[in-house]
């Protein structure tokens, strides 16, 4: 009994130091350029050796950013799910805070991923944060209520998508401004705009918008837009 | 005479043939992927030895590739010029053509360099690209009147800029679907519906936007997308 419990008693205590490494690596990556988070740095924070450190990830530095890079996509992929309820720019809205929280939090590894160059940039990292677009993409287009988009609906979200990090990225850089709820209140506004921009070239995308209108109620963010958008284009009528 | 005619000759030679090794490199650079692209493709391409290459690019591969790309961004900032005349969207179409006749021309190259990852990217690379960003940036601000623009018409505008190099991108990975025409006109429809949600909110952009209407005429961009908008969101009309 003595033998059997003692290896499996083994993996747990693998597991967790893996898990505790992890953890302190994916908190001091948030914080600092991965330049200047050194192995010494991780063993340090974590309160143990560096050649242990080595022992849990044999490809060092890389290894662990890599790994501590997977496990911040896992969670931000968590961020995205939201149950299909409620009209469609609320839910958004929810997602988006979550969101934003996590960006906020991990303010310098968020930069210095999307910022390109960076020294412990690979076609790997590159290929964890195409799965978390696509990831956002595909939550999307199941609120949408279009699991299997045409190609102009789907560049639309895809497009949205970039919107979206472009405007985290230059949020950071710029000291957090302005406060979240209206960062956030402006990429929902982006979204109902761009869909219905390209509504009114894409059938498709015009059923799509036709259908979230129907959700939407008139003290949402689609009827708050609605409302101030008006007197803005009062103007513009003589286009028509 | 003849010594005071030899240097010159010969700084003029220097010059040209570092023109023409440059002209090679960009072209192959933008056909293939970098790491296809061998000092010995560049040398046999311009029907030279590999050690003259090094002699003009003595940092070999990496040297060569920089500066080709900062020759290509300086192409590319050229296409942004635009005389400040006429509706500003019919202007934004013509800069979007030539934006998008650069990336057709150099689609492998514009794409290896955007997707990140690359072999050859560098905090150098990065900075020539994000100096392309903000020259375009730059110019669009200039054409809507706003030099020194608040945060959030700023953010508006890069926020823009992340959406064109994501379309574009994703333009190229789908085999260029659909025609050129009709992706710029899509874009010009992006710019102007995320002018209108921002104007919602941002009382410097809807100043903008107030006299960008003024500039337009009923058949242009804006004209042509307000006639197809109203009946896609008439069903919205209960939101207000």
């Amino acid at each position: 009994m003595t033998s059997a419990a003692t290896p499996a008693y083994r993996r747990l205590s693998v597991q967790e130091r893996r898990r505790q490494l992890l953890g302190v690596a994916l908190s001091l990556f948030a914080h600092r350029p991965p330049e200047e988070v050194s192995l010494d740095v991780v063993a340090e924070a974590a309160g143990v050796s560096r050649p242990l450190v080595y022992r849990y990830f044999p490809g060092g530095k890389q290894e662990l950013y890599e790994a501590a890079l997977r496990s911040a996509a896992d969670r931000l992929e968590l961020c995205f799910a939201e149950p299909p309820a409620g009209p469609p720019t609320e839910r958004l809205t929810r997602v988006l805070d979550r969101y934003l929280a996590f960006v906020d939090e991990h303010d310098a590894g968020f930069s210095a991923l999307l910022r390109g160059g960076s020294v412990v940039e690979t076609s790997r990292t590159t290929a964890i944060v195409d799965g978390v677009r696509r990831a956002a993409a595909g939550q999307i287009l199941l609120h949408l209520g279009v699991p299997s988009p045409g190609p102009r609906l789907r560049m639309m979200v895809r497009t949205w998508i970039a919107s979206v990090e472009a405007a985290s990225l230059i949020w950071l850089d710029e000291g957090k401004p302005p406060p979240v709820a209206a960062l956030r209140g402006w990429l929902v506004d982006h979204l109902v705009a761009l869909l219905t921009a390209t509504a009114a070239t894409d059938p498709e995308t015009a059923a799509v918008l036709a259908a979230l209108l129907a959700r939407e109620s008139p003290d949402g963010p689609v009827g708050t837009l609605a409302r101030r958008v008006l007197p803005v284009v009062a103007d513009g009528a003589r286009l028509l």
